[in-house]
C-alpha cells in the first residue's frame, strides 16, 4: 500500500514529504514554514539553539539545515541515527564540515549548496553551456545589484556565476577576474571575466552575465522579488531527497540537469 | 601533404575555406564578402541573377546561397556537381523546396537555416533547456524590437524562440500563443507563451525570453548591433560544412549543440 | 506654541501627521496603516463599510479615501464637516464623482488621483519632457510587465504614461495609439505612442517607455516590488495636503513639479 | 527676398546651413559629411592640419570644430575674422583654451561642449531633475558599457551623469562617488553616487541611472547603435547656432533646455 504520504501531488509529480527545519526561528526558519505550507508538504516541527535535533529526525522524513556550522555535526549526527536524508542550506563551511557531510554521505543522502534558488541553478547552468560553445572571442561580464545593506562586493552568486562561465570556458576564474574598474585600466583582457556591483534600495536581488560578441550580445538574467524563493528552492530539494540512496547530491541534479 | 587551405587557423581552429556566393549583389552578398575577408577565408566570387552557378561552384570548396526560391534547384543541382556542400540562408521555402533539399542532400552536406546568426542559434538552445527544466508553473513570455519600418509582427526570430520554448514543454506553439494583448484580456492562461513586439528606431534586432515564476524571474536576451552578425554566422556555417559527408544539417550543430 | 503634531521630522521636513484611513479593511487599507507608522506619523483611525466617516473625519488632521466610488459623497462630507483636507485615491470614478471633488474642494483640500506612487507620478513628468524635446522624429513605445492574474491591457499606468508623452508632443493619445500589434502590421506610423503587454509570474508592475531615434534610444523605466509603494506615496500625499488652503491638488505637485 | 540657405526645411523648421568642418580627415571628420547630407544642409568644404581655415571660416556659415587643443586658438581667429559661429567638440581642453573661448564669444557665438549627443544632453537633464525631485532617500548608480577596446572608466559621460544627479542634489559630485566596489564595501553610504563600469564585445555605448527607492526604482538609459549620433548632435547643434548673437552656448540650450 502507498502512504498517503507517498501519494504523487502538485506540478512535478513529487510525494508529500514530512519535513523537519533545523534553525527554524530566524527569518529563513519562518519562510522556510511558509514554503512547505504552500507546496503541500507537512512541516514535521523545527528546533533552534540547545533543540533536541534528533527527537525532530525520528519524526521527520528529511531535514532542512539552515542553522549555523558550530551544529553542522549534531545534525548530521541526528540525520544518520534517524535514517533520514538532509539538505544543508548552512553557508560558511569550511574543510572539515566539507569532511563531516562526505563521511555522512555514506548513511544518508545529503544535498549541501550555497544557493538554494532554482531559478539561480539554472542560470548557472546555462551560462556554462553558453560560454563553451561562444568561446574565448565573447567577452564575458557579470553584473549584480543588491540592497544598500548589503557590505560585500561581488555577491556570492556573482562569484558563483563567473565560476559557472570559467568552468564552460576550461579556465580558473581567479586567474582570469576583473574586478573593480576604476581609472586608467587599459583595454579589456581577451578571455577574461569582468564584475560589476550595483547597490541601493531594497533590492532582493539580480544577477545578469552578458557574453558580448562582435555586434551582437547574449545576455542571461536572473531577478529575485523576495528571499522566500530560497526557501522554496529548499523545500523542492528536500523533496526531491526523498527515497534517494546515501551519497553526496547537488541543486543541479533537483533540476534534472 | 595538406593544402595551404586545409591549414587550421583562428580561435575554432577551423580550416581557410574558398567559399562561393550565390546572390552576391544584395545587401547580404556585400556583407558576406566582408564576412569571408575578416575570419580569414577566400572568396571563391560569386554570382547573381542569371549568373552561371555551375562555374562558381567548380571554383569553390563551399557555397552560400542567400538567392531566392526560385534558383534553389539550380543551386542545388550546381554544388552536386561539383561536389561541394552548400549553406541555404534563402526564406520562404515551401514543401518542395524541402523536398529538393532532402534529396541533394543525399549527395551532398547541406544546411538550411532560416537565421544564421550564431547567438540566435544559441538562444534557442538556451530557451529550450530552461523551458524544459522550469515546467509550467513558470509563464513564458517573448519580446522583441526592431526598427520602425518592419512590416510583421511577431519577428521569425520571436516565433523561432516560441517554438523553442514550446519544444522543451513539450507543447504545440501555436496551440498555446497569446498575441496582441489589449483590452479585456482575462488572466493569463496557464501554459501560454506570450508575444509582445515594439517597434521604432533603427533598431537592428532584440529579442528577449521571460521565465516568470513566483517571485523568481529569469531573462534571456539576444541584440544584434547590424545585420553583418547574419553573414558572419554564414560563413562560420560554411567553413563548418568542410569536409562533411552527405546529410541534412542544422545551425546548432555548427555550435556543438 | 508648535503642537506636536506639527513638529518637523524627517527628512522632507513634513509634519506629522494624524491620518485617518476610509477603507482600512481591505489590503490597501493595511498597507497604509503600516506606511503611516513607517513615515513617523500617527494613525487616527479606520473605518470600513458602514462605519461612522464623521467621527473618523473629526479624529483625524487628513484623510485617506481608498473605499468605493459609491462612499465618495458621504465621505466628501465628513471631510468638509470637519474641515480636513482628503486625499482620494479611489478608482472607477465618473464625471458625476469629479463634479463632487469639484463642489468639496471650494471648502478643503482635495487631491485625487489613480496613481499615488511617487516614482510613476515622476516618471511620468520625466516622459512629458522628454516627448516634448525630442520630437516626432524620435518613436515612442511604451511596455509593461505585470503578473499573471491581471485581466486587461494595457495597464492604467502604461496609459497614464502614454497620455504624458501625448502631452509632451501635443497630441491626441487616442488618435494615435498603435495597440495588440501582430501580424502583418505595415510599417510603424509616424508619429504613433506604440504599446505592448507582457503577463506572468508574480511582478508588481514595471513600466517602461522607449524613445527610439535614429541610431540612439531613451528609456525610461519604473519598477516596482511591492504595491506597498501605491500606499507609501498616498501618505506622503496625505501628509503633503496638511495645512494647504482649499482646492484641488495633483500628485505631482507633491513631488514639487 | 529670403536665401535657398534660409529656408526652412525638415521636421524641426531649422534652416539648411553651409557648414564648414574643421578637422575633416578623421572618423568624425567623415561622420560630420555624411549628417550634414543627411540633414540636408550643405558641407562648405573642410580642412585639416596644415590646411586654410580663414579661407574654409568665409565660405561657411558656420563652422564646426573637431581637431585639436593646439589648432583652437587659430581656429577661434578665423571664425571671428568671417564673423560666423563656431560648435567645438574638441575634447582635452584646459583652462586657457576656456580663456579663448569666453573671449571669442564676445564677437561670435561659441557652442563647447564634451558630448554632442542630443539623447545624452536630454538624459542628463532629466537625471538632474529626478535626482533633485526625489531627494537623498533614493539612491543613484550610473552604470555604462563600452567595447573591449576602452581603456578608462567611468566613461566621461558616466562621469557627466553623476555630474547632473550631484547638481540636482546640490552636492559635490567629489566627495559622494562610490567607484570600483570590489571586496569588503561596508553598507551603502547614504547620499553617495556609485559608478559601475562593462567592458566587452564592440558596444558603441550604454548608460544608465538607477534611482533606487524603497520598493521601487526608476531607471534612466541612453543607448547609442553607433558614433555617428556624435555627428548628427553636432551638426544639429551648429544649425542651431545660425544667427545667434554672440555670447557661449551650451548642449542643452539646443533642446531648448
Amino acid at each position: 500500500m502507498v502512504p498517503m504520504s507517498r501519494m504523487k501531488h502538485g506540478d512535478l509529480g513529487v510525494a508529500m514529504a514530512r519535513i523537519g527545519i533545523i534553525g527554524s526561528e530566524g527569518r529563513m526558519g519562518h519562510a522556510l514554514v511558509r514554503a512547505i505550507t504552500e507546496a503541500g508538504h507537512e512541516c514535521a516541527g523545527g528546533v533552534d539553539q540547545g533543540g533536541n535535533t534528533a527527537i525532530l529526525a525520528e519524526a521527520s522524513e528529511v531535514l532542512v539545515d539552515f542553522s549555523s556550522p558550530a551544529a553542522l555535526e549534531t545534525n548530521l549526527h541526528a540525520a544518520i541515527g534517524a535514517g533520514v536524508p538532509i539538505l544543508v542550506g548552512t553557508t560558511g563551511l569550511d574543510e572539515r564540515h566539507q569532511a563531516a557531510l562526505d563521511s555522512a554521505s555514506g548513511a544518508i543522502a545529503v544535498l549541501q549548496t550555497g544557493n538554494t534558488s532554482l531559478g539561480v541553478t539554472l542560470l548557472a547552468h546555462l551560462v556554462r553551456e553558453a560560454a563553451a560553445r561562444l568561446g574565448p572571442a565573447w567577452d564575458i561580464e557579470v553584473v549584480e545589484t543588491h540592497h544598500r545593506m548589503k557590505v560585500d562586493a561581488p555577491s556570492g552568486t556573482a562569484l558563483l556565476l563567473g565560476e559557472a562561465a570559467a568552468q564552460g570556458r576550461g579556465i580558473e576564474l581567479s586567474a582570469h577576474s576583473e574586478r573593480g574598474r576604476d581609472g586608467h585600466t587599459g583595454a579589456r583582457e581577451r578571455g577574461a571575466i569582468g564584475f560589476g556591483s550595483l547597490r541601493g534600495g531594497t533590492v532582493a536581488g539580480e544577477h545578469s552575465v552578458l557574453l558580448l560578441g562582435d555586434q551582437e550580445r547574449i545576455t542571461l538574467s536572473h531577478s529575485a522579488e523576495d528571499r522566500m524563493i530560497f526557501a522554496r528552492g529548499a523545500v523542492t530539494g528536500a523533496a526531491w531527497l526523498l527515497g534517494r540512496r546515501p551519497g553526496r547530491y547537488e541543486m543541479p541534479q533537483v533540476l534534472g540537469l
